[in-house]
């Protein structure tokens, strides 16, 4: 028997309430999947962090929050710097976010540190220094359980490999290696802010 | 009379369907209000561009892609560079996108340069030169439609005011003052990606 179709107002109510729902939940979903447990970020089981492109999700960091560019040529610094040349430093979105709510770092916030060579000292723009090429890759993470040791609960990570192509996967450099000096110098929380003024600008109450 | 709900099964379908296109219709005006005709940026009647936190749709450029910074010190150049100190590039992430993709900057594309000083020589990672204080703001857009005669279709744009604080909306530059050096020097399309490893790097086929 053919009847022509009707549209029922109250189940019609209850299916647009069950659509909400469900695209609620697929956004929530998709939402808790990305926090994984508030850790963006992926170690291996031997403890290695890895680069933000092989996380469980992937990130790129090149698209992250810029927070500075300090810049210790290696001819200030007889001929070999602790941090060659250019080095630009990003913060990760999410942690950004909190920053500026509240001034800052939450548990889980990780910073990358991405180093470039002096390319050229003269332009078009007048004398100076001008980026070139790529030289290092590098990572602070802020974790009060997985470095409930380290002060502050912040361990530092290189990528680099002098000579060879960047690590995907390191270990935590020991405290003394980078931890100190940021534990004496830096202003905020192990965090140069004084050399940023993207995060000083950000930070609210200034 | 009192009737028990029922939920029809052909009726639920129908709203759910209706759920669905409704949710699909708000994210779509939404990105459609995000696009303003493909441009993000707003001009004022008086054909000013508006600083990027004052557009119809505001946007803040310090969270956009970062592209490079050249370093240009004011010591290195006779004490008054035409771009002093640090310059931070960012690229609209809309438009670093259709780079990645295309290796092109697409119509509307904009670019935005935040001036900071040198305000520091000399941190615990050695001698250099470590951000300041801002300085200055300036942006170049691409613009086939509103920038016709301008050679590549790119203006430029400055929204520092010497001693005095930004200015909310400011006027293209002629095209002496800023393209032709642009038309000259710049590696890819008006722009300087020479100088630039994050858009030298995301270029496809590289």
């Amino acid at each position: 028997m053919y009847r022509p179709l009707s549209i029922k107002p109250l189940p019609t109510l209850f299916g647009l309430a069950g659509g909400l729902v469900l695209i609620l939940g697929i956004l929530a979903t998709a939402s808790i999947a990305e926090k994984k447990g508030d850790r963006v970020y992926t170690f291996n089981d031997e403890d290695e962090l890895l680069q933000p492109l092989y996380w469980d999700i992937p990130s790129n960091w090149r698209e992250w929050v810029y927070v500075g560019t300090p810049l210790t040529p290696n001819e200030l610094n007889n001929g070999k710097a602790s941090f060659p040349e250019f080095h630009s430093v990003y913060i990760h979105p999410d942690h950004f976010k909190v920053w500026k709510r509240t001034g800052a770092f939450p548990d889980g916030t990780i910073m990358v540190k991405e180093m470039t060579s002096v390319g050229s000292k003269q332009a078009v723009s007048g004398s100076g220094y001008f980026m070139g090429e790529y030289l290092g890759l590098e990572a602070t993470i802020k974790d009060s359980k997985r470095f409930k040791d380290e002060p502050g609960f912040w361990a530092y990570f290189s990528w680099t490999r002098e000579g060879k192509p960047r690590a995907k996967t390191t270990k935590a450099e020991p405290a003394g290696k980078c931890n100190i000096c940021h534990q004496s110098f830096a202003k905020d929380d192990w965090v140069f802010t004084q050399y940023y003024p993207v995060l000083r600008a950000a930070k609210p109450g200034r």
